[in-house]
């Protein structure tokens, strides 16, 4: 039965993350470190069946200078700059094959779909290692690798591979960089979030039922993973609940949400178990740019769907034709 | 764990199913029958976010002269003919959304997406009822709906549709009729073979983890739905399993496999609960055509997924360009 | 765990179900069109094992004239008129086995067991037919069949079937008319409910743990079938939610309790997680008539299962005996 | 998927089950000790709403003496001597309610329905203890209550009671003793074979889908309960599968039914995971007198339900005829 | 998702459960009763492949003067009086094999680890039956055990059983009985919460995630066995709630709690289904002596696991050194 | 149902794993590099509540020179050299507290704990990390990490740490080189037979139902984890089955039981899914050496439990006597 919050609630429910005194130090720090490393983007043309789009695979320099993978498709009539959207993949997958996710090129964007290192052998095949490895013990999946210390935390690497991607996007002849934005759904949401906050020229941001928002909250209320993987390690690791509850403040959607501008339009599943809704009400309430919800009341974590992804791409025409 | 056939039996397995006296017969009047119906095909373009293609919302007379929906997806710059290929849809889905499935009109095809009637409420959206009821008591879905009686079972109708979207992609000024494929998944792989047998201006069919094959063998071995419906339905009637089985003679992928002399392509998902490996390679292998099998080894239902219509597109090319 | 309102807020409970315009003049219009087919009872003896009791395969004709079958089972030594009891099944179920259900005439009552069109393959066998087919896409079961619009809605020929039955109970020789009662479960509790608002000659009602209660809270708390099944119509059809809510006014057994005024037994079981306690109060709190409920905390849908029978058997003896 | 032997294996398949060489002796012993206790057959009308029937609240001596308890239903009208039978419980059940069980009673018979010692709170209520506690450690249920020592098991008491109920029921004024009869189902299944080869006096026995026959393989190949109860023990008790196993071969259906000699009506559900269809093969391929097997191959532990209690009122019709 | 109390609200909840009358009463008689047994210890060497430890085969006369089993572990090279510890085991486990639990012993004490009677045949193994039996139906497990009276209830001869172990450890040479103290989880933490109220010379307990508390609250919010037993059995003997909930009033740790003076230590889960944390609150916040709770937030019924029993070895420790 | 080979064909089972060109090149060339780091064995007294052991927290060069953490318990008055055994552990666990696993100190063994890198967050605490990180994508779980190449697989670096764990049990003062062992269950089954193998101056081997032995067919026969964790890479990376199963070859159990010729004793447990029988019968047949085999025949992958500890320290104490 339903036991998330009570509807009339969610619209103002503003969440139970802190928001700690290092957080903007840490990610200018990680930042400014990776852009130590050139990006190098490399474009190789991608063979494929698809006659109305162009296909490249594209690697460029994330996080630790590590070569990250992303198929870059644009309609095949295009010459001059586009629009861009990078989009972020969900928990476990990867940016597939080559012959999926077409919408957002046959919608007439220059879609850089970005790998997810270490994932990507889950629903939807990978091609890029996360190659630091877990600074300690840790449980299947990502979720509590090196969760004991911001530096060593997966999800610090990630991010910072999205802020790239942000940035091989813009660099990229056929578009636009004044009209770029980040999609994704759940753990792609959570990227185009930290994306959204940390990448200073993106221009718009599409979230779906983001992940990894609210997370002292997630982790109490649902049973279902991935947010679950936290309270498998918390409950062998008895000792370490503060230590792992302060790296996650620096990886909230929430704190990420407080510091962006730019618009974003957001999606929830009322019925949502793997991102309860309240976790990503705390993550649109707080957001600090202009803002729209799109509420789908009978869906679990699919959210919308192929509608959540028609409606950010009819919104960023409109965000992005202001640009 | 595992407890279909061996896999070293399987190459050989021909079923268990037996071509019953009047199967032709039945099929000549019942397809005779739907067309008196003038066809009428109806295209209304459809406002979409798509650039790439062209969509249309496509209606035509199918069994009882009941409109059918179809989704007609093209290359937004085509002008000739084109190979055309009308796909067929799974157990409990519909056409979809307008955005969705854009593989086969970006490979350079004329896509007919035909809607599933009574169907389009699981996991994809339909728009097609089914108007003629049922004939006696039913289970859920549709696997039981008229099942006592080969002229009132639910699959008379559909596998009617089939042929009549054939039958309506070949009367398209953009089609090359000559040049035509089936081709479908699950429920919509036993379709794709119907109308391999059934429409006579078909030139190649792709039966990705073919439904409805090898019923007499399905129902005793798997426990999944949607096999299971039959197995639960004759566990209340049990005076019935005679009759019932008299019945799916007439609507067996084996059957039409017999009769098919198109060039075919299959696959199976050796770990397949849904469509067992054994009833697919009943189907494969009495195939009276041409024909060439994909063999996952480590998949379920989900078969090769996008690599299954990769390879469809690619074989289609190879055997259409023949035409 | 427990996640229904607290119990002692379940006595107050009046539900979130509203009462539309035109709900009285719907029925009217719906009753109006089945009587224009004469009721036309046929009564042909069925052969049976059983000595004590005389049993009949009833046919009539019910909405859209369509024939539904019943079994009427009275005492085989009865002659006088007895009272009267019509019941109603369970979702998926049927009138069942000649043998079977043999509580009521051997308590004394002639016993109409009517069956369910289009159901009766699930957990009891049926013979009744729905012809009147989906008028738009569906979900398995019968819950989202035509639930666009109150006029194609399957429960809009269910419920008229119901109050035909009660018509052709008291159109029989061996029955006093001016002593009959409605009784179901679940399904059949809301069919009783219906017949106790729109059958103007019905004395008494028994409704144990009825379904199709409060629907805007049982879409919303519970994850168990069948009310599942408009949730995951809904998360297709994303569009729908309010045209589906406006059909499903119409049938909310919220809204024939507040019509009925006849003497109604009730039962709820507390841990129900199929018809929510919540919602079940929420039908008896609004019943306009004399009422009375059985409560069981330690039940889940099975509620009091035949200590209801008995109690709804003691209380229409009481109720009856002062017509 | 279907794991059992392959059908046509079945109707040869013998079991695994040996026979003892103090079999006899056991139960001669056994049953020697119960009747030292006088009978004791006392009977309390029962009050109920029923007219057509009427039932007693019947207490007799079992095993020890302990007080057995059962309902007694006959039709209201009868006088003269009756055909008999009593009914066993399945697992976990008791006597139920006054109220049920109406069939064998409303079709002519003296209906003993006798409550099972220390059951009777799972799917239908009892009231009879089970007074001689555990000689050992145990698992939830009774399957492994005393199981190390044959003297000491559980079902030694209630194969008493059984045989004494039988002696009760032939002992009933209203009774043919020359006509009486055992059925049960699963438990009450093994527990008329039990009868049949122990009750000196009956004339006829029917065991749907018996439980309790060719246990060593039962063990081994189902997962389900309450077969389930003697793995979960074994695999603790890693010491006692001899000592287990030795105690089993004296309560094994195989071995009651090499030695009964009246004619038998067995069933079969042939997707049964209760009590594999293998299993029941085992008992009625080693069956001594004449039998005849009603076989469902659609269906599970349910069997043939009403169907199978149909048969065997028909059955017992023409058996005891002969009488 | 989370549904108990929330976090906030725990530390002041007192449960629902009332103190009966006759509390003391009962104890006392039942007490007194068992005391006109002698203990009678018995001491077996038992044989293993220990070095570090000497273990012993215990019985002594518990309940009814039955014979119950226990370990005796002490460290090899002790002679002189050590502190005690006897252990209660875990709902459905025994006193399992020699060589487990070397813990305590281990570490200093002179470790009773006690069997519980007619259990041991689940997670580990046993050797102690419960020779009284059943008064009654009931279901499987022991909860329902004669819970129709306080007097023929499993509960009074398993905590009986716990006081004379306390007995038992106390009297022997090796132990200093003015340092003894009772631990255990789960079920074993209600005996020892039922040891610190009832056995007078007791020192300090441990009681990590104890059951049986708040038992009106328990068998409501909870699905999980065994709480859930009780659920089971009233769901169909619907008459007996009252009686069956006034027995458990003599059984709840929380009434225990009440009368308990000696120092305590207790452990809770905040994701335990099993033992809700609100029903450890509960016992926990009644508890009348020096008390102290660890509270682990991300566990469920396995609690601090050994973190539990070294807290608790430095917390008797601690206390026993003030002896 | 029970569905791995009849029980009869497991003892001549051979399994289906080959024998690569290069594994014995493969391995030597692994264990050269390895040795080029010094194995700088540093142990640490640990504190804990043990009176009758006493720990050490243990430190040595695993895998690229990583530091593998071990706890090394031995009696409290051990002095002379005392027979080494060293433990490995299972699947997601990890050393554990100070305070578990006291057998086989308890016995008289110098106790060496081995940790897991990279995991220890699932069961069973650790405290090391897995530095390499992933070599390409992979999903949750250690079972693909760098599984395309074997110079990259996490195996490669686990069973490295395993025989580097034997040197530093042999490196120690207390310990008699020439009586040292290895043990383990599962995962540490197959570490423990590929210590046998590699580790030159081991003298003996206990291998509880060992896993990654067979991985052709495991692979095959369940859907079980961790075996599933293969299945589910290759159903998404569908090109690679070959690459990766000729990476296997590199690990499996049966390869190094083909060259392992130190006394040995395995258990199995017939039920087992996890690890199933015919697997470790593959294992088991293949073994070079003496050998044993304890069979569990009701036991699922939980074996003998204790009692497989029990029996490997008394087949220890045999087979080292003779050392």
């Amino acid at each position: 039965m339903y036991s998330d919050l009570p509807v009339d609630q969610l619209a103002g429910y503003l969440g139970s993350q802190t928001d700690p005194a290092g957080f903007d130090g840490f990610w200018e720090e990680t930042l400014a470190e990776a852009q130590k490393h050139p990006l190098d983007v490399v474009l190789e043309p991608a063979a494929s069946a698809l006659g109305t789009l162009r296909v490249w695979d594209v690697t460029f320099n994330g996080y630790g200078g590590e070569r990250i993978r992303a198929w870059l498709r644009v309609p095949a009539e295009a010459s001059g700059p586009l629009p861009g959207v990078v989009q972020f993949v969900g928990y476990g997958g990867g940016r597939g094959d080559v012959h999926e996710n077409l919408f957002w090129a046959s919608a007439g964007f220059a879609h850089l779909h970005m790998d997810t290192r270490g994932q990507g052998a889950g629903w939807s095949r990978g091609a890029t290692p996360d190659a630091s490895g877990s600074a300690g013990p840790q449980g299947p999946g990502v979720m509590t690798r090196g969760v004991t210390d911001r530096h060593t935390y997966y999800y610090r690497r990630l991010f910072t591979d999205a802020v790239r991607a942000v940035e091989a996007l813009q660099s990229l002849d056929l578009v636009d960089s004044s009209r770029c934005a980040a999609v994704g759904g759940s753990q792609g949401g959570a990227m185009a979030l930290a994306a959204a906050a940390l990448a200073p020229g993106l221009s718009a941001v599409a979230a779906y039922v983001p992940f990894l928002s609210d997370l002292p909250r997630a982790v109490q209320i649902t049973d279902a993973y991935p947010y679950r993987e936290l309270r498998d390690y918390l409950a062998v690791h008895r000792g370490q609940p503060e230590q792992v509850m302060q790296t996650l403040q620096y990886f909230d959607a929430v704190n990420f949400s407080r510091r962006a501008r730019i618009p974003a339009l957001f999606s929830v599943g009322l019925r949502d178990e793997v991102t309860p809704p309240s976790t990503v009400y705390a993550a649109y309430n707080n957001y600090a740019g202009p803002k729209e919800l799109l509420v789908w009341p009978y869906n679990g974590h699919e959210g919308g769907g192929i509608e959540d992804e028609v409606a950010a791409a009819g919104f960023l025409r409109r965000v992005l034709a202001g640009n």
